[in-house]
């Protein structure tokens, strides 16, 4: 009787959590926030990338980071395949590590267009996303006040993995325009 | 029979739902991703920031947006209390809303300190965080490329709201350390 009801409630658990599953709004299992100076935001970047065994992707605006970026490299030796999006103004940043990436092994692209790439997230294996205010450089970890939430969801990682395809493959929005600027309305 | 079972799974899968909480990982009922210039990002903070009723708390590194600073100037007015912490680098662009709010009774405080108060983030009526790489300027809605993170949940909003505080009230650490630079560790 009692693993019957405990059957009973697991399906009915299961009904329960998909029925709030809609386009925009989608239950996760887990978030982790974490604040810039205080917290150690780098570490946890680091410590993600070192568990990563099937594929890492990059969108950010600046990466000077000497330690994430040997990360990626060890995750592209250990057999990862390591995509890396980055704007062409941070690249011009005379410690970027764009150069350092794309000769050991990294795949890296740059941002084309008339605004900046100015994302900073980063997806693992299809199932994490790290997402927030937070460059990878060493003032966001040690003297910028910064946030990054990092999210255990294959469904979150599904929405950031489909728009980092869309940069990948250059199809990507470059500009929008106002059909209302009252209310930001765009035009479709 | 059929309520008291109705009961009995409410209640364990209230119990079950609450094992998943801990310091760092906090289960959240919704997410929305939206991307700039694709979607719209500044409709969207907009349309949130006017269903306030209670609280608004914003801490944002660039505030340039005359529909943004206008909607918080209008909840403030339906009796909403609305705190803006922003970078001091960042008011001094020339069309920073700093003085635009202060007039006209947004609370504003700038922050202090070495490194950039970097942070995008919004709380609502503690019970939504939005959060990502996006300022609220017209070049991060119509040219640039960023993403937004709109999350509806008591918990995820208490943690930011807690950081919100220090950052206030003057408490938050200015400047950290590393232990180790190889791993990122931090001085505690």
């Amino acid at each position: 009787m009692f693993s019957k009801l405990t059957f009973l409630i697991l399906i009915i658990s299961l009904i329960f959590s998909t029925s709030l599953i809609s386009a925009d709004n989608i239950p996760v299992g887990d978030i982790t926030i974490l604040f810039s100076p205080k917290d150690e935001c780098g570490k946890a970047i680091l410590d993600k990338i070192n568990t990563a065994k099937k594929s890492v992707e990059v969108a950010i605006y600046s990466f000077t980071s000497r330690v994430l970026s040997r990360a990626l490299i060890t995750a592209v030796k250990r057999g990862v395949t390591v995509r890396v999006f980055l704007d062409r103004e941070g690249t011009e940043e005379p410690y970027s590590k764009a150069n350092f990436l794309m000769k050991n092994g990294v795949l890296v692209k740059l941002a084309k267009g008339e605004g900046l790439m100015h994302n900073k997230f980063c997806l693992i294996d299809d199932e994490l996303v790290i997402t927030g205010s937070y460059n990878w450089t060493t003032s966001a970890d040690l003297i910028n006040d910064e946030n990054i939430i990092i999210i255990n969801s294959k469904e979150v990682a599904k929405v950031y993995r489909m728009q980092f395809e869309r940069y990948w493959q250059g199809t990507y929005l470059d500009k929008a325009y106002y059909i209302d600027k009252n209310t930001l309305q765009k035009l479709k």
